[in-house]
């Protein structure tokens, strides 16, 4: 059986960052850049008012006289005059300053009448004029590839002009739920039957992370049928998941199939609860991943595993900043050898957070997931963690 | 002039949730809910195994003795047998107890040969048996009005058998950027022109809080062409934000037309920098924001009082365990009377967070506000504030 950190090691050692592609800038919230963006002009393009008002001679301004108004200078438009000596004119916020001028003064600053203006302060020279260039110079590169883009990166785009940029895709992932025991929410259940609910939580934990989830199933315990499903799931898959048929039961084919699929990478025994069983295997580039198909687990190894292969791929860093640690409320007892993935709520204090286990943590007790903030890794060697004790959690929604 | 807080008071007095309605349960991620979520039957439906072994008479497993294998029972199936003395039955993880077991033993317990089973360890009565309604008694409320849904909420809802869920919508901001002198990011720039950025950042932030944007313009500084645009925007908007023309200058029409087309309530300047000059108004239900058009005011006037305006037309509670206190690692000198909001980039320490600022803070240096984690908030009456001064901080990026 492998630990956790070795499962996760392997897993990650066998997928790579997806190929960048261009997207509309409008679409690129949140993926990380391919490329440099770079200042292709200066920024401001050119010499221009920081506020509504007028433009001057600051000299004159400064002897408090009046001054003629020879035109105005809407944002958007060339001035085709000159300031000559006792003349100014009105200009907006963002407008090119006009030549002759060396400043603005503030409109709040000014009383105005019949075609003159004149100022109650004094206006230094350049005083509220953005330099040509100031805020960037030609060829200044202000955005790298890897940076993971954030809302005013696209502003910035925008304003350089870049109507699109490469960045790492987000995963088309493909999301597989099996056993015959299954109906859709929407259906009726018969005898024996539960419904499909991992599809869902594992469809939401892919949006979660930024992937684009497809949903698919549930398909039933039959060999063929599942083939069929998963042959046709990777045609369209960056990445397969399936949930159930994983273990040592009769009638679970998905480990040996991901094994046919994937070639000899295929089954894991993990020393962990819950989760044990995973099934890892590689289509090609396609990674596979046979998550076990109690609710619970299914949803845990998900966060452990899916979720940094997926990070990898869209060119992150697998669980960045992820990490915290708090101090357990409770005594807990688990089984030595397994690292134990404690459900518990998180209580922010003023010397740190505290975790408290979310009552019965049976594996197929989906309320334990619901109620959780995080999940307390319990290392694989304890048997008994005292009160108090300084654990590392998992936040699950960051 | 307002000040930051009144201002705020103010916007959300004229705000309410968004009316709920009906959404499949894959788009519900993120949003908050607005039915109760209740267990309509016993779940499990049915006693079932946890595990893929054999279904058992307990007290004949204690005796160590063969067993006959009379059956095998699949998940999804209705056993049709009874156990009798010296008898057990292949069984799936999920699939139904048959009548006269009372217990599950695990395979890797256990030997088979020939249609028999003997197994190396006892088995307590109950063991590894999921008794029906132990997980919900029929009636129980599982998820309450209120609640914003996570991955486990979905695959609790799919598994009581909701394939829709009634929950507050995404709420459509419709954001026009105005100004003669913008052109899209795609055009080559004419003299006198600059690009449209702001359209983009504000859609990226809409996006981020999770609202649903449109993004129009940008519309020239005509106040016929802009009423049109406006009242175009109006017909399929929940909320309108514009970015522009809000201020002092002649061409700045904006604050008009939402006067004009929201009632009296219509404009105001806010002690706060950046970001003095906001506009907003009502037309009918619909909140408008008018922003001021310089880069880093539109984006921060957005996270302070457009986005928890959207968090509580969402259902949510506007800053949400947003706040937090940095220190400063440096001095800073402001105007006292206005509210400063310092782009600044956080470090996590021991001893709590150090906040230091990210260059030079002028309203049209978007680059501030690239680099920048977060806002850290420089109260109005303070002048000068020490390196070590304790200030409040909104992270941009949680």
């Amino acid at each position: 059986m492998l630990s956790v950190s070795q499962a996760l090691e392997r897993i990650l050692s066998h997928v790579r960052p997806l190929e960048p592609r261009s997207h509309p800038l409008s679409q690129t919230l949140g993926l990380v850049l391919a490329q440099e963006v770079v200042a292709r002009e200066a920024h401001p393009p050119f010499d221009n008012s920081a506020v509504d008002g007028f433009a001057v001679r600051s000299a004159e301004v400064a002897e408090g006289t009046w001054l003629d108004l020879v035109g105005s200078i809407p944002a958007g438009s060339v001035p085709e005059f000159e300031l000559g000596p006792g003349q100014a004119a009105a200009i907006m916020t963002g407008a090119m300053l006009c030549p002759g001028a060396d400043a603005c003064a503030m409109v709040e600053d000014s009383e105005r009448q019949a075609g003159r203006v004149r100022f109650t302060r004094r206006v230094r020279p350049g005083e509220n004029v953005r330099r040509q260039g100031e805020h960037l110079q030609p060829g200044q590169v202000v955005l790298r590839p890897g940076h993971r883009l954030r809302p005013a990166d696209l502003g910035l785009a925008a304003s350089l002009g870049y109507p699109e940029l490469a960045c790492i895709p987000r995963a088309r992932v493909t999301i597989v739920s099996t056993g015959s025991e299954l109906v859709p929410p929407g259906q009726p259940l018969g005898p024996g039957q539960i419904r499909d609910s991992n599809s869902y939580a594992l469809e939401a934990q892919v949006r979660a992370c930024g992937g684009e989830p497809v949903r698919l199933g549930p398909v039933v315990d039959d060999r063929d049928a599942l083939e069929q499903a998963l042959r046709q799931a990777l045609e369209q898959a960056e990445v397969l998941v399936t949930s159930a048929g994983v273990s040592v039961g009769e009638h679970d084919h998905v480990r040996d199939l991901i094994a046919k699929l994937g070639g000899e990478l295929s089954f894991w025994q993990i020393k962990m609860r819950p989760g044990k069983p995973l099934a890892f295997g590689l289509a090609g580039s396609i990674p596979m991943f046979g998550l076990p198909g109690n609710p619970v687990s299914s949803m845990v190894t998900f966060e452990l595993f899916v979720r940094p292969a997926l990070e990898v791929m869209m060119g992150r860093f697998p669980g960045e900043s992820r990490k915290q640690t708090a101090r357990l409320t409770h005594e807990i007892t688990k089984k030595t050898g397994l690292t134990t993935f404690l459900r518990c709520r998180l209580e922010s204090t003023g010397t740190g957070l505290l975790a408290t286990a979310t009552g019965d943590q049976g594996s197929h007790l989906l309320r334990s997931m619901v109620e959780a903030d995080a999940l307390a890794v319990l290392p694989e060697e304890l048997e008994r963690l005292e009160a108090g004790h300084e654990v590392e959690v998992l936040p699950l929604h960051p």
